[in-house]
């Protein structure tokens, strides 16, 4: 893995088909690591995300770090990475992950109002497909207590990495096993809370939950 | 998610079950989020690592960016996220994510001569417990085009998140379902490589492969 090889770019640069990449992985993850600056050092931390459009939504308290040092107009850098195996080449020098990730550069932008309203919405929806018709709107304060940054996808770059090991042609028929080990995220089977009401089905978006 | 708001500590402050609990999550992740400076804006990518001792190694290739930022002496920051599950609240407000996450910081070393060849050793036998007695030594153009950053624990803070939703009491009994969904990384069967000898069977440190 030695991703930052890759050369950023802004997104009407792209090709489609790369843009098509780049969503994807977007929408595969939910969770971001997010760097900002504090006293001239980075900082990065996990955070829930959604893309909406062109743009990401990041999840936060009002506050949090993270939100003082948007309000500060600290630069960001995101990375979204989805690891799908081990490459378990001839060679440690050849083995590897197969991953996918993207990395997006910029500013962050607090919301507000209606904006911000409507930002929650979409990180919800993003979460859980089809759980905002079956909950209630958000109170004023619980509004006040919830921050979300909007960041744009200008300046984004995707590497992926797949397949299997590529070894040199020295090590072949060494008789050492070569190949991948798969890895993805599993999804459980929804456990109800203990307060829950017995008579309370699991609705279909849960027990057919995905994230690929 | 709200990483930021808990306190970073120098881990001989720390209580012996909270150095346990950052060294349990180190040793179950593999793949990191490190955040460097390049002119004064933050980076952050994805790489491979592995705890050693009182120490992480990062992985990387000398001509990255990561390992320039090392050797100007650049401050880091180090997450690794082990995603549980999502926390489905009947409110958009209570739902989050359970997870378990350790964020580092401190100054890369950049290993060299032994202290290097010996990293590289650690790595491989961390990320695939076993494989080290399988393949040969490194060559010295391997060595040479192999980074490895070692980044002490000394400033490093955990936090968890776990459990059912604490759903304000007013939300109960509204027949809206709550619980959580659990996920994990999931280890699928080793895939061999087509150009693997049919003789050669897979280890059994692959095949009982898991991270957890």
């Amino acid at each position: 893995m030695a991703f930052d090889k890759t050369r950023i770019r802004r997104l009407p640069e792209l090709a489609v088909e790369k843009r098509g990449q780049i969503e994807a992985i977007l929408d595969e993850g939910f969770v971001c690591h997010v760097a900002y600056l504090v006293d001239d050092r980075p900082v990065v931390i996990p955070t829930l995300y959604a893309r909406d459009g062109d743009r990401v939504l990041l999840h936060g308290s009002q506050a949090s770090g993270l939100m003082m040092a948007v309000k500060r107009g600290s630069s960001l850098s995101i990375a979204v990475t989805l690891v799908d195996g081990l490459v378990v080449a001839r060679s440690g020098f050849e083995s590897s992950a197969n991953y996918r990730s993207v990395v997006i550069h910029g500013t962050g932008r607090l919301l507000e109002g209606d904006e911000h309203e409507r930002a929650l919405d979409v990180l919800v929806e993003a979460l859980i497909p089809g759980r905002l018709a079956d909950i209630r709107r958000p109170t004023t304060k619980e509004l006040r207590k919830t921050a979300i940054i909007a960041v744009g996808l200008d300046e984004v770059s995707a590497k992926v990495h797949a397949g299997q090991p590529e070894d040199a042609e020295s090590d072949l028929g060494t008789g050492v096993w070569a190949g991948v080990i798969p890895m993805g995220l599993a999804v459980g089977a929804p456990q109800p809370a203990p307060d829950l009401e017995p008579e309370v089905e699991i609705p279909d978006y849960l027990t057919g939950y995905r994230r690929s």
